[in-house]
């Protein structure tokens, strides 16, 4: 098991031709959960082979423009493609005025229900369950109100392997029990250890998404130990002053927060517009923390090794 | 002298990645306005090359998000790249409403001075002037209030013509005379007709824009011998009944208008999702109409011949 995500975007505040700003979607056993939607996202879905009717959730870290721009875009599209299926965006105080307002200037009215949950400021803790994850959020340091986000898989029993309940004469009926843990034992009085009639335990594997932030090692313990973990670095260390001011991070702070955390990759992201060549912020946090990559629209990060 | 007309995008409703939703630049003397801002609409200019700070005027013919959701990305970019230039927005009641909503949670404030004109439910005639042109609008016929607008050239004096100057000896000050019409009289007693002395009279053209709006004969007097008009062609005529149900036109109602209305040219656009293939849209309006095009993103097209 682990979870994947798909970089729609990740340059900071300005689009340009070859990077968009702030999306990604995490696949949890090929289901789609967006987060963050800047203007374009549902024409990266489309480059990118995502059928965003399959999306059910939203999850939206602040309400800069280029997190959330593409959004009454994406809400209106599902609603002309005919969507039915619910659909529940979790964003900041202020997402339910901003949609209602440009909403009920347009007269427009989805076909579909689609849910709004505001979060409190500085709420933590699970804000999202399903039987394939769980959504935490925390806050992050921002200019305005701003969440991070983790998503962690749930723990699945081992599956009963199928050609040992042929080759020990397993009747159905206790499959369920061997599932759950117990031995077994055949027709002829063998005792068969639980071991040996299932995989072996499949261990949940985590993804923290923190965009955009200033340097904030309050959300350690939040992100402590996730398999993957995104962290924005708009800036390089030779900025860490503006970065301060604006309220972002440079690549090497990122590397320390992954390093504190103890996080098993890093992808960094939000770049300033001002870095045609990106390698150099990779160069940076890798002094720091080895395991990392930049997080490339197009490109897919996992969870796993 | 004549305007071009740069088309970004002509998709009606939803974003494809083949076509995007409504946004033209009106060029007048190589100086910018942009009409409509669809999402990716900066992007969209980018790719044509066209330096969105040098717009100064944008026209929002209504408040459906395909026409204007690109435009606080937009208004949000031009602040990012350091414009001082103020810049007016001209668009329907609300647009201010939709506009303070969404920059009061995000906190931002724009680093220039950018005015809003909420035009009046049904208002027609001139919003807007400068040494290049004026802009008219006019209702059309749509779900929400929506305008079209026209772009006339002002009328130019002629130029002088330098050759002619040096041939008959003409003295500086007496230039002005002349490009007001006055004849010349050389040193030696020669009578020079004022037409000789200057280029043949500049004819100002126009260009009308009319997205969206069901089959509107209203229009006409507003549009009346415009050298070029955009007009929506949402369906085909096999359509006709949704496009009145959904206040849109048909190709052959957009020719209809074009022939009543005795313009120049016709371009056509806002097309449904739904052709993968546009010629047979033209096709039809040509049966009516013959000096006709589509009008298709990154083309120019020109009110001269």
């Amino acid at each position: 098991m682990s979870l994947k995500v798909s970089v729609l975007g990740s340059n900071s505040a300005i689009p340009t031709l070859k990077r968009h700003p702030s999306a990604q979607v995490v696949w949890a056993d090929q289901m789609p959960y967006l987060i963050d939607c800047g203007e374009g996202t549902q024409l990266q879905m489309r480059r990118y082979g995502i059928k965003f009717q399959r999306i059910r959730q939203i999850f939206i870290s602040h309400l800069h423009g280029d997190h959330y721009f593409g959004l009454l875009g994406l809400l209106t599209s599902m609603s002309l493609l005919g969507r039915e299926k619910e659909l529940t965006v979790f964003g900041t105080k202020g997402l339910v005025d901003i949609v209602e307002t440009n909403f009920r200037h347009s007269k427009t009215r989805l076909n579909y229900p689609c849910h709004f949950v505001e979060l409190e400021e500085g709420q933590t803790g699970q804000i999202y369950e399903d039987e394939r994850l769980k959504v935490e959020c925390f806050p992050l340091r921002h200019r305005i109100p701003t969440f991070g986000f983790v998503f962690r898989e749930k723990p699945r029993d081992p599956h009963f392997l199928k050609e040992k309940g042929e080759e020990f004469d397993v009747p159905v009926e206790a499959i369920q029990d061997i599932k759950a843990g117990s031995d077994f034992t055949t027709k002829d009085g063998r005792s068969i250890p639980n071991s040996e009639l299932v995989s072996s335990k499949i261990e949940p594997e985590a993804f923290a998404y923190c965009s955009d932030t200033n340097f904030f090692p309050e959300i350690i313990p939040h992100i402590k130990g996730v398999n993957l973990l995104y962290h924005e670095a708009t800036f390089m260390e030779d900025m860490k002053k503006r970065a301060k001011e604006t309220f972002h991070s440079t690549a090497k702070q990122a590397a320390e927060i992954a390093l504190q955390a103890n996080v098993g990759k890093l992808i960094i992201g939000h770049f300033s517009t001002r870095y045609d060549d990106l390698e150099p912020l990779l160069l940076e946090v890798k002094e720091v923390f080895p395991n990392a990559d930049l997080a490339l629209e197009g490109e897919i990060y996992s969870t796993g090794v």
